[in-house]
């Protein structure tokens, strides 16, 4: 197995984790070679809290020889150098004598100093920053680097890029199939829905999690409702104020210091101006409530904010077999500010899958430093 | 082989066609079987002019064996029973005494009466209405049926649905590999170009075929242009007047009698109405100058007239990966008509490609009475 190999191979059993299972931690995937660059212990991170990769990949080897001094290991991450839910993995490292360490891409958290300390203790250390590697972290990445929460937009639209007509019928554009999707593999993957409160009202919905044969879960719900004239009105009123147990519904508000009674209700204050609000001035906090990912599951407006203040991180735009040929039918998304076709925002094609007649389009959305 | 098996069988023969080589004829597959159900002979239609695909059967068959009486054929669609290019397939069929005749779609056109004919011989005929079938000749039978050409609309476009930014710069929307496509599958594959002025000028096109390694090819080219302004304005300063040898530029036009000079350029009178040209108006000319299959390649409002009209028979559509978030950017099409999300057209998924990023979906677009 070679250098490239190694690294493929990490990545993959990284990707052997189920987000849920691990999210915030990143994907992690560990492989040791001995000196005929044989594998002889691999492991990746299963779970928040669990061992991380490294120790299962040093495990397995030390039950075929406790002699790790010619042996390499490659990780797909820059090991941990500080004391989190487990011991660090860089003392383990240096502990077993271990030759040389092969990281695919550095960890931004500053409190990872893993390069020097094993440096410093003798051990080579070399630096691939494979793009892989970056991918596969993305939402990693983006929460330690821009410090903010991954935002991943949902759309459902007509090939003429409707969600609803001109009078707001929005029900259903997409089939059954797309929506289980929605509620298996996004819902289930995210901290929290973000929405606005013109989407609760027209679509009615409950934001919950609906899988097919397993019970209803709750999920946490962030509404952008600048006067509070929602919550004051509809409290109580509609599905999304569901018997909460574990989930709490957020009011994006320029409101402060309002009072609230009900245990499932907070605000967070956040700046809005005449476009409406300023995301910059939430993401700490929503970060601090533990949403690191957000999908996004608002109209046009919500949608065009996002992208156009740089927050929006990947796409998953469902387009159903229909058409309504209405110029003033209810656009995906979109505001009224020039774009050149030059300066038209770039994607990244990730995936494509079919739900019967539904296509569905994944997208990352490249920031402008990217 | 069991009898879907030989429709079936009939039907990929069909397919074997070059599309181009056979215009405006259908595509049309023959497998001849014996007593025990095994192939004694195939054919299909090879070429404009050509024999039809029962001549290729029957004779191969006759290699085999001369009795044929107690064989059974099966053939995509209707024989004709009428003298056209070549002498009639459905008296071949009697001359040899063939015992049963299975048509996996009837012919359209009424000069053809092959079942009444085949009948009075005393050969049993079973008629079975192939949803296969008839989607393969899906542009023969709208042109026989609907006595229209068939339309298919062509698009590129952003993920927000735009064909062009607010003022209107649209180079490039799709990659090189989707305009290729468009060349090769697309435009050599029909009859003439529908396209507007306004997607003329602001394209610069020329409207040729460009194959990589092949020679530049003429199109035809149908210009709506109800005041002949364009004509009369830019004729012979634009890349679409190039020196045409085979092919003519068509003005649509409601300026009866106007004399054209030159003889690459022809009118079409059509009537015009306030949301411009019907086009019905001008479907019966179309067809008798030999434009049985047309790809719109036009801007928001040819698109939205050919759906809005009940012409739209196909759509292409390129998604580039690319996203202006711009309300005021050209959408691909729209008018300003009220349509109920329950009433939107109704498509069906014929395809989907990827050109590196690019994404190409390929529709039928569903008739009110399909």
């Amino acid at each position: 197995m070679n250098k490239k190999e190694a690294i493929d191979y990490c990545i993959n059993l990284a990707k052997s984790a189920n987000e849920n299972e691990i999210r915030p931690n990143p994907f992690v995937g560990a492989v040791l070679l001995d000196e005929a660059n044989q594998i002889i212990g691999e492991g990746f991170h299963q779970k928040l809290g669990g061992p991380h990769a490294e120790v299962f990949a040093i495990e397995q080897a030390l039950q075929k020889t406790t002699d790790l001094s010619q042996a390499t290991i490659y990780i797909s991450l820059e090991p941990c150098s500080h004391f989190g839910k487990t011991p660090p993995c860089c003392d383990l490292i240096i502990k077993h004598g271990i030759k040389k360490v092969i990281i695919a891409s550095l960890d931004p958290n500053p409190k990872v100093e893993s390069v020097e300390k094993l440096r410093l203790a003798g051990i080579e250390v070399e630096i691939i920053n494979d793009p892989s590697a970056i991918t596969l972290n993305k939402r990693f990445f983006t929460q330690h680097i821009k410090l903010r929460p991954y935002f991943l937009l949902k759309t459902a639209s007509t090939i003429d890029g409707k969600i609803a007509d001109r009078n707001n019928h929005s029900k259903w554009i997409s089939n059954e199939d797309s929506r289980q999707f929605v509620h298996a593999q996004l819902r289930s993957n995210t901290d929290a829905i973000l929405t606005s409160y013109k989407t609760i009202l027209q679509d009615d919905a409950s934001f919950t999690i609906r899988i097919e044969g397993e019970p209803i879960k709750e999920t946490n719900l962030i509404i952008i409702d600048k006067e509070l004239t929602f919550l004051n009105t509809e409290y109580n009123k509609l599905p999304i104020f569901y018997n909460r147990t574990n989930t709490k519904i957020y009011f994006i508000t320029d409101k402060k210091n309002t009072p609230v009674n009900a245990s499932s209700i907070e605000l967070i204050e956040g700046d809005f101006n005449n476009e409406g609000l300023i995301f910059s001035s939430i993401t700490a906090q929503l970060m601090e409530k533990g949403f690191y990912s957000i999908l996004a599951e608002g109209g046009q407006k919500l949608n065009a904010s996002l992208i156009d203040q740089n927050m929006a991180d990947e796409l998953y735009w469902f387009i159903a077999p229909k058409l309504l040929n209405d110029q003033q039918a209810i656009p995906m998304l979109g505001i009224d500010k020039a774009n050149h076709l030059d300066n038209a925002y770039r994607l990244e094609l990730v995936d494509m899958k079919r739900f019967q007649e539904d296509i569905l389009l994944h997208y990352f959305i490249k920031q402008p430093l990217d």
